[in-house]
C-alpha cells in the first residue's frame, strides 16, 4: 500500500508554449485504481511512472491560452494530464467537451472511460445480454455503479455487491435486484449462492479474491467473466487463492481480461448507447469530491479501503 | 486422493440380450484423469459414479453375441461402458471401429476422445495457429503428446512440461522446441522464463497450480489459455494459489476451460485433419499398458502420480 510520504505536491518551472499547444487550467482530476499498477516499475499496457516527474491520469479543464487554432481561450476539454493543477498539452492530446447539459465532471466518469469500462467490459467482453443474471463487485464504485445501471436498461438480472450498509442501499436504488454486503457475516460464497439460486451467467469482476472465487463457485454453463480490476490484489504481496477453480472446466468458464482502451474505434457505439441511457432520466451518477490537489493522494489511497461511493474525483 | 480400498472388483449375474443390444468383450479401458471428478458427488457434466455400482469410461472390444442386425457377432467396436471385461450396450451407444491400419486401442487414444481433446482445445478453444508459441504442461501425458504433435504439425513453437529426464526427453523426441522437466530445481516460473525468452501465446493446460501460474506470469498481449485439466487440483483440498492472476487484466488474457464433448458436432473435422497427420507418418503414439481388469484401479491411481507415457491403457 503506498503511504503519504510517497507523494510530493512541487512548484514546476513555467514555459512558454511552443505552436500546437495549449495551457489547461485543470477543474477537475480523476482519481482510478489503475493508478496504483502504474507505481510499479514493471512492464505493462501503460508505462510505470517516473520517480521525480508528475504523475498523469484523467482531467478536465479550461484552455487558459492557445497556440492551435481549433481550441481557443475558454474551451471546455478532457485531457490525459492529471495530477496537476495547470498542464500543457499538444492540441491532439485533447478532446472538446460536447455541449451536452451535464456537469463537466461527468466527463471523467460516465460518460467517460468510466462508463466506457462498463459498456465494453459487460457488453463486448462479457457478451451480457436480456435475461442473463449478472454479478458486479464493486457495485457501488465508479465503473461497478454503471454496469449496474447499463445491465439493468438492457433487462438482466443484477446482483451487486457493496460494502457497508450505505452502500447497499445506494447500489440498491441504482435498480440491482440483490445487493450483498460483503463486509456482513456471511461469507460471500453463501451469500452469492443465497442470492443467485439460478447461478450467475456474467460476473464484472472490480475485485478479485473472494469475490472472484464465489463467482467461480456459482457460474453457470458457459459463464462469462470481464475482469476489469482486482482492487484486493493492487496492494497484495500474497497470492490469489482460489478454492473453485476448477469449475471453469466443468462450467466452460471464459475468463477475459480487458483493458478500455482496447475499445477506442468504437467510443460512438459507447456514446450513442449511453447518451440513451442518460437521455432516458433514470442515470444516476455519484461522485465523492475531495477539494485541492493536495489532498489527491489522500482521495487516491482512500479507493482502497472503499471510502469512495460512486467515482473519485479531486475538485481543484 | 481415493485409495485401493474404494474400489472393489465384483461378479454381476449375467442377463439376456434385449433386442437392440450387443454383448461386447472389452479388450482395452481407457484411464483418463477426468473420472476422478466423477467421484465427487457433486453435479457436473457428467453424472456422478454411484456407490455400488459398476463405474464406467471409454472401452474397445469385440462384439459376442448380437440383437442388432448392424452389429453382427466379430464387429470391433468402441462404446462408453468400461470398468469391466464384459458389457451390454444398446446398439446406439456403440461406435464401430473404422478400417484403418492402426492398432485398435488407438481409438481410445489419439484417434479417440483423447486425440479430439487435444485437436479442439488446441485449435478450436485456444485458436492457436502458425507463429504461436504454445506452452503445454504434463506434455507426455496422453493429451499433451498429442497437442505437442498437432501443434508441430501445424507449425508452432512448442514449450512442454515434463516430469523427469525420460519423459522430458521422450517429448522432446515429439518435436517440442523447449522441455521444461517439472521436477527439476528450477522453479517452474524460471524455467518457462528461459524457455519462452518471447512469452507464450497459448497455454494448454492439463495441470492447474504452478503450471497456470508461470503461464500467467509468462503470457503474451492477448494469449489465449485452453483448461482442459487441472490434475494438480483433483485430490487437493487446497485451493490453488495464484501470484500472477491480475496479468489477465494487462495482457488482456483469455482463459476458456471445456470439454471434448462440447465438439462431438465437428468430429469430422477431426477425423480428417489427425488422419492426415497420422498417414504423415511422423506421428508418435506411446502408451503405458497395465494387464488385467483387477489392475484398473492401479492404473487409474498411477495417473495422480504420473505413471503414464502418452495413454493409460488396461488391456483384458
Amino acid at each position: 500500500m503506498p503511504v503519504m510520504t510517497d507523494f510530493d505536491l512541487r512548484d514546476l518551472p513555467q514555459r512558454e508554449l511552443a505552436d500546437g499547444e495549449v495551457r489547461i487550467a485543470n477543474r477537475w482530476l480523476s482519481v482510478d485504481p489503475y493508478m496504483r499498477g502504474r507505481m510499479n516499475d514493471v512492464k505493462s499496457y501503460v508505462p510505470p511512472f517516473q520517480l521525480d516527474a508528475p504523475m498523469d491520469g484523467g482531467a478536465v479543464g479550461e484552455v487558459i491560452e492557445s497556440k492551435a487554432a481549433d481550441l481557443p481561450v475558454g474551451t471546455r476539454v478532457q485531457h490525459m494530464a492529471g495530477w496537476r493543477d495547470e498542464a500543457i498539452v499538444p492540441a491532439k492530446g485533447v478532446n472538446k467537451l460536447p455541449d451536452i447539459d451535464l456537469p463537466e465532471q461527468a466527463f471523467l466518469g460516465a460518460l467517460g472511460l468510466t462508463g466506457m469500462t462498463a459498456w465494453f467490459g459487460l457488453l463486448a467482453v462479457a457478451e451480457a445480454k436480456a435475461g442473463d443474471t449478472v454479478f458486479v463487485s464493486a457495485a457501488a464504485g465508479a465503473v461497478g455503479s454503471v454496469v449496474v445501471q447499463i445491465a439493468k436498461a438492457k433487462g438482466m438480472t443484477v446482483i451487486g455487491s457493496a460494502g457497508g450498509a450505505e452502500k447497499v442501499e445506494w447500489v440498491r436504488s441504482l435498480g440491482a435486484d440483490h445487493v450483498i454486503d460483503y463486509k456482513g457475516d456471511v461469507p460471500l460464497v453463501k451469500a452469492l449462492g443465497a442470492a443467485a439460486l439460478d447461478g450467475i451467467d456474467v460476473y464484472f469482476d472490480n475485485v478479485g479474491g473472494d469475490h472472484l472465487d464465489a463467482a467461480l463457485a456459482h457460474a453457470n454453463q458457459g459463464a462469462r467473466f470481464a475482469i476489469c480490476g482486482m482492487i484486493d490484489g493492487y496492494n497484495a504481496s500474497q497470492p490469489t487463492s482460489l478454492r473453485y477453480l476448477m469449475r471453469v472446466i466443468a462450467a466452460r468458464i471464459r475468463i477475459q481480461g480487458f483493458i478500455v482502451s482496447d475499445f477506442m474505434g468504437r467510443i460512438a457505439e459507447f456514446q450513442q448507447g449511453m447518451g440513451e441511457i442518460v437521455a432516458g432520466g433514470n442515470f444516476q451518477r455519484e461522485e465523492t469530491v475531495v477539494e485541492g490537489l493536495e489532498n489527491m493522494p489522500d482521495a487516491f489511497l482512500g479507493l482502497f479501503s472503499g471510502q469512495n461511493k460512486g467515482k473519485m474525483l479531486v475538485k481543484l
